[in-house]
């Protein structure tokens, strides 16, 4: 298992990233792999929005911004000051920028799996996602996920059909560093937990 | 990217199992690995119950059949008899079955990136899932994620805490075969699609 091992404990969350493009060839590698992610019933319900207008890029992060913002007034005194210190997204850096939408409607698997739990198709894009990230990360490439967003301005402003269900907006590019742990943990906004305190038996 | 690559397409939703046991400690490993997943704000908001009890599993294993009798109802004729015909979970032979939960109550974190978009704990526990299956696929072991389920019903079997939230019950154990295709695929229920047609650019 060590290989893999050493790949999931070597995944960043990147905020910070350098301009230079990627290969196109290598983007679609990796979306193609996605694809091979598990989905519920087989419905392959992951759809990519590649954003490839300037303009849609900068209302995108406009609109990040201003969330980050709203969703920081819970935090007061010291919390607040880290808080607004934080580098949350890379939108404007990142050369690749993706948002991901789970499309609720496909007939594709036929339903099954998708009526008791109807959020286990939500769930299938969600590994197709950590499977970009993972394998982003073997060809050096790093990948941030901006979920602080309201998916209902983000809809709008990509005009997806009515319905798709966003699951965020995807930052690839290399990173300006490696880096060995959580931005946020070396930031001191929060540590990790030992694992044996996730478990209990019954 | 190829070791990984091929570990992608090698994994499999599992629903046949061997019932020979697991070596506990490769059991934690699998545990300790999952909590290296990505989570939002550094939420780490999985938690495992690991299903100890015979009884407890029977009951479970009961409700399963129960629900997906019920989900099966929107089906007639042939894909009545091909869903009737699938087998959907191994939760009777797999040797380790956990159930898996979103504590959507946690400070971890300190509520980062779960105001805007409060599922994302939820999809962060996804990936903790995923890891598990990929880590149990490079030795070897399977793993069925069964969601076909009521989840306040699991919740009150197991007596979990209030704000926890089910994703579903993980199966664990060696495969009574290796396949190359899905097995939804094999059986006709679903064939995979062409991954360019989940990518559109705006």
């Amino acid at each position: 298992m060590s290989a893999f091992e050493e790949l999931v404990r070597a995944r960043r969350d990147v905020r910070h990233f350098l301009t230079d493009g990627l290969d196109e060839e290598e983007v679609d590698r990796l979306l193609a792999l996605a694809h091979s992610a598990p989905s519920v019933g087989l419905s392959q319900p992951w759809r990519f929005v590649r954003i490839a207008s300037a303009a849609l890029r900068e209302r995108l992060a406009a609109h990040v911004d201003d969330q980050v913002a709203r969703a920081g007034e819970i935090y007061k005194g010291e919390e607040d000051r880290l808080y607004r210190s934080l580098k949350l997204h890379g939108l404007r850096e990142a050369p690749v920028l993706f948002a991901v939408y789970c499309d609720e409607g496909t007939e594709t698997g036929h339903r099954l799996g998708a009526i008791t739990m109807p959020e286990a198709r939500r769930y299938s894009c969600v590994m197709a996602i950590h499977t970009i990230w993972l394998a982003a990360r073997t060809q050096g490439i790093g990948m941030g996920w901006v979920s602080i967003l309201d998916p209902a301005t983000v809809d709008t402003m990509l005009g997806v059909p009515e319905n798709w269900r966003c699951l965020g907006l995807l930052c690839l590019g290399y990173p300006t560093s490696e880096e060995a742990a959580p931005e946020l943990e070396r930031r001191g906004w929060e540590h990790r937990i030992d694992w044996r305190s996730t478990v209990v038996s019954r």
